[in-house]
């Protein structure tokens, strides 16, 4: 057996020698962007790679309870979109288990008696079109999405790949550690739909430590990572159905009911609820599709709509209240209306303990790796990992986020996102090192 | 040569006899119907009718002034449903000269010296879903339409229909009358956005009567048909689209152009603008496209608005009125916004000696035919038959708009809509008989 | 007894004749504009020339049915204003009658068998601030309103005078008619608040004729007046009360029920609430106070609205779509609201036999009058005449509303509006004239 | 000389036996509140007070700059008001400087060389109406408000009268200090309108030491008061005023320009201004008045509303994009409109070594009084204390804003806002021994 030390050198240089591999694999998921549920390339491959790594793998209806899924697209577009991941090279042996939006894989390694440690990763992409601006860096370098209108624009390509280097690096030194690795590749982290039906599958019921990360902007950070974070909003992700009644809008606009009033009432005051003194609040209409034809009277609508709150308090209020608008709208134009919870998310709140540890795991470890002197960073977004935190912890385990600091090239769902991809070779040391150090059998 | 009063019996038998064609072809119209612009099928088999008939046939770019249409789908859409017209059964030889939306189709026959007399039919059906009921004719008798989004809702099959069974009635009594017979067969009615680019071909420049007809509900009205039509409301029709700036809705809303804050202003304001002591008016925002995700602040939108007046003025009023909410909401807002103009019609004014020469004829000869006690029916609805008719005002000619009475299952526009199909071989009696006495050299 | 033809010259010379008191009168009531339910000064000196010129008068409770009248001001406004009515001049034996809002008087003379005629002048001025403009009449003259915030923007100064113009002729000719004359002088016209109160008094119950006047617009008309009056709007006035709950704008907005959100959202909505096929719709906010102090979350709003209908029945489409976005709009921000009914109104037909008799009579026998060609004026605004006239054709009698016509300086409710003063005394001979035909003993 | 000891326990004694003084001055205040710039009768009795203890008094012109005053009341308040608070008691020979709304009263003592100690203390009402409730301390006590809609619903009475006790301990015990005392009644604190006249005035220039305090609910906090505060939001009041053009609702209500409208689209969106994630905002419309009359098209309203921010540069978005909002708003529909400033206040923050040294000075020495073991409290609401604290320190010196502890009957501005009067024994002794200590020669 190599000592400690030899072990922390010998991750920082696996982690280095896997830079290829690293950035081949993000700049391939970045080419073929999958938004939530319809990962079947992304995930298939990544079944392939942990593979032939030797874990064993769980894919389809072993990684998430079905019906415990959210925001889910149609049927139409799952099929479409499974023809188009085959079409593109996903795996067929894999791809075949993850249709009808059955994505995501779990690469598991059973290594002895020791804690059980696992790991996130997330993998979908947004519905964003991707800037074909030359001086953006994918454009440059000849991988921007070839999937029209989607853009892995928040990172997950990175996560993923960043992943598959940490599961090389630990499969490789698996004889310095012991316990159960347990890597988890989530899909649809956007819209916060995915990790409600893991944890509801129970794969975060018996886990001693997790962790996960996110590549973030470094502006005035001093360091790779911060080993923590806290403060991601909470939040609810609605969709809105309203229904109404046609007619001509020449001759008597009186018979219809007017789905576009309600759509306008809603909306108008829905940004309207008043801000809370308690906290920061959010309320978003980001999408809405309504009427049929310009002189007929509209009579259906569909939104779809998120409220965040600094605390689960907030956020409640937030839903109770736009709840009770659009209610109010569709009664005030006499229409009825539907509204559906598509996604949620909690706030984020790394434990002390575990913070502590991973800073010093890497100060004292990691000769290549610089920890920022902040202990945990404060999350603007929602994320999902929250709710597998929350589980962990309830269970009397430990989690944390990290923070993978890196300049960005545009904000986070910008069309010109973009991040300096060594931070990757540096995550990778990081996940490396703590899992090593945790995975003991003490 | 037979008598008049003979030719007014056999006007009245061959239009009975035409009944199962008529009825056919309606039916065949209902069953594929095809929006404004889109028409190749039904334009395809019209031509193919005519010029078997024996009419000189004019179609594709003989018909309406190319840059001078309104409202033109994309060329995806247009290339698209070209396909699936061919699909359906259109006549390719005609079709061909159809693409691009180049659309209806006018038939001619010079017959000696006279007058010339245009008769006008619109052919387009609407993006409306035909209700499934078993109850509802079309699919009692099985000719709802297979085109899933598209509805005949505004009888314009039965106008078509009625058009070829008056082309085939004056064809068949041609030795009866002298003059020019233009029939034109008009694409994109819904929408007001064919018929001025026919008038700007100069379809209407030497006529000297011209004739239209639209199917109307009976309720409370005495006989078949009224001979006259007033008060359209004028409109005028635009597409509004708003571009703002995307940003995350969780960690900095502040930084986007909100659209959805701009659009649900201009709605709500839109319909609130003063009516008029002056007289009617209308506003309708009839469809509405925005956002791209949940989480994302909305950075586009687009809008289709209309407006109408009882009078050019007050149109006018309504559309300057909706322009100046529209801008300011986007300033209000910090977005852009362009407004572009996808059709217009007039007020409706029919001529009172046609008018009334349309009753005597009818009254005097039409022995299975009663006319209304009503001279002229008041449109509520918008017609672009109107710039048809005032360029044939303007030149010195005369025209009217008459309404073919029946009851109607649903509203103008409903997906319910249906009519008593007697008033096809009716309008077929009095158009053939008002044109017989209109064509003679006098 | 004198000849009929005398007679018609006897009016209209002692028309002639009473030009300067009439306009006296009307100078009178012009600066000292009182609005509804607060005419005292005005009642008070009409009773006191009734009483003078021998009429049996009628005052206080004997007006109006103390209940039944609509938006009474509140008690300190009325104190106030019958001091100032004192203060102004007004006649104190009368006076005393109409504290509490008992405005409003009636002139009776029973004046042998014949049947009974109803006249009806209203008094009330408008809270409209009138134009100190040099140009302006009234400022010209000297006679402008001296009640700050109070104007006669409406002319029923002149029709005022003008009642008791009418009121000397017929008691100077009363040899030469037989029958009860019953001179109304009505309050608070403006709000349609008045008359309903006098009808449920059961003034209106027993009359033959009705005739009422209103001085309007002469552009275009040929002629002193038009007979008759049809279609004004048929009206309902709302109050509406808004409670909410306060809080601190700073520091807790959240813990506030919103009252300005929820009156954002009802004015918004109810400009938009959908025109109508069936006929011309109105709908207006027209004051609104809202909120105790610019950081204290608002918690009571107080709104006069009232909508319009070419019918009834648009009346009550727009009454029931206002009454559901008010309640819907305070269910929505949590507030509770109270919505109170303060004057209504129906639409106008004047009587066809009595608008062509009075043609005759005036045609034949009025030498210095012009009736015009048109029989029936379209009324745009509202008038409750109607419900004085509704009653007396319930009960088999006749009325008309007839139009005195002039050029109008300004709109009607304007700052700037005024008449020409000649039309006074040109109605003094039509009502005078009419009055003398219907009062015959057959 | 005393001994320091000796110094502190006479601190705590005199102040003890003020309460009566002290409590007495405060009913007094609380029975006869006076909103901003109205204050003559309290600032005319601090004034009389000051003087009776020997202290230099400012007063009129010599406190505020008279042109930097914001949101003073019109003339006619100013008269009306002038007259109350004579008829009220106000010391007329002290008053008689006041009028005009030249609030505010200074107190100095020069009391040899020294550094220079302000203390400020907040004088006004707010517009609301006390609570009648006979649960309500003031109403069981019988000091509650006689000026009808007046209200101290925050504490101002008791500041003032504390302010007054400070200046009797710290006249008693001068031989024990060494420097120059001002003590500054500031007029017109809430809306934020009165700290920029008195810093306009050159009062803060040479202030070595400034120290503030408000009382604020004591819940879940450990002590008498907390020595510092930080964070209230940055503000900026601003009146709206919109013009637009009447017209009869009824028969022309297209030819008005909308204020009503306008109003709508104003509120309607300034609430929907998009939250910002680099912290608090708020917004708030607290009051309204728009309208002349039920059936007129509105033509003008007044609004009071307000911005605030976490930092400057939050409330400066949310004021630029409230300018935007109510510029366009009124474009959209016609109008004309005004903005001006009528106050503003920026963020709080208590310098850390003077936080510390009141916290040593009273822990040492105040046997009787408990300090927090809280540092500073965040402060939710708007202070414009901030405004003189920013010029203290720009120009070299501390300054803090402490917090009086007490648990509060009401939310802030509740209209049954009381406090345990208590904790104003509790400031005496805190200002005057913080003072003691400070204004040594060293």
């Amino acid at each position: 057996m190599i000592s400690n030390e030899n072990v922390y050198e010998q991750i920082e240089s696996l982690s280095e020698n896997l830079q290829e591999y690293i950035l081949q694999m993000r700049r391939d998921f970045h080419q073929f962007p999958e938004p939530g549920w319809l990962e079947v390339r992304t995930s298939s491959l990544i079944a392939r790679e942990l593979h032939r790594m030797g874990y064993e793998v769980l894919t389809g209806e072993d990684v998430c309870l079905k019906e415990a899924r959210m925001g889910v697209p149609s049927r139409d577009v799952l099929d479409r979109e499974y023809e188009r991941a085959l079409a593109q090279g996903a795996d067929e042996s894999f791809a075949v288990t993850m249709r009808d939006g059955m994505t995501g894989v779990i690469g598991l390694l059973k290594n002895g008696s020791g804690p059980t440690t696992a790991l996130r990763f997330d993998l979908d992409a947004l519905r964003v079109q991707e800037s074909g601006d030359p001086g953006h860096g994918p454009c440059r370098e000849g991988f921007d999405s070839v999937n029209e209108g989607y853009m892995h624009a928040c990172g997950h390509d990175g996560h993923a790949a960043l992943g598959l280097g940490v599961a090389e690096v630990l499969m490789e030194i698996r004889h310095e550690w012991q316990g159960t690795l347990k890597l988890i590749f989530q899909p649809a982290e956007e819209g916060v739909r995915g990790a409600k039906a893991l944890v509801e599958k129970g794969h975060l019921d018996h886990v001693d430590y997790l962790i996960g990360a996110h590549i973030s902007e470094s502006e005035g950070y001093d360091g790779d990572f911060i080993p923590g974070s806290h403060g991601a909003l909470a939040t609810t992700k609605l969709d809105v159905v309203f229904h109404g009644k046609g007619a001509h809008a020449g001759s008597a606009p009186q018979t219809g009911r007017h789905v576009m009033l309600g759509v306008a009432a809603a909306i108008s005051n829905l940004y309207g609820i008043p801000r809370t003194g308690a906290g920061a609040s959010r309320i978003n209409v980001g999408t809405l599709k309504a009427g049929r034809g310009r002189n007929i009277i509209a009579d259906n609508a569909e939104m779809e709509i998120e409220v965040r709150g600094e605390t689960s308090q907030i956020n409640q209020y937030m839903e109770d209240y736009a709840r009770r608008i659009i209610a109010s709208s569709a009664q005030m134009h006499g229409l009825s209306c539907e509204i559906r919870e598509m996604g949620s998310a909690l706030t984020l709140s790394s434990d002390k303990d575990l913070i502590e540890r991973v800073r010093t795991i890497c100060r004292e470890n990691l000769a290549s790796v610089k920890v920022s002197s902040l202990d945990s960073m404060h999350f603007e977004e929602s994320e999902d990992f929250s709710i597998m935190m929350k589980r962990v912890q309830e269970k009397g385990g430990s989690a944390t986020f990290m923070r993978l600091l890196s300049p960005l090239a545009d904000v986070l769902h910008g069309k010109e996102f973009d991040f300096d991809e060594s931070c990757l070779i540096q995550g990778v040391k990081v996940f490396a090192a703590v899992c090593h150090d945790l995975l003991q059998d003490n």
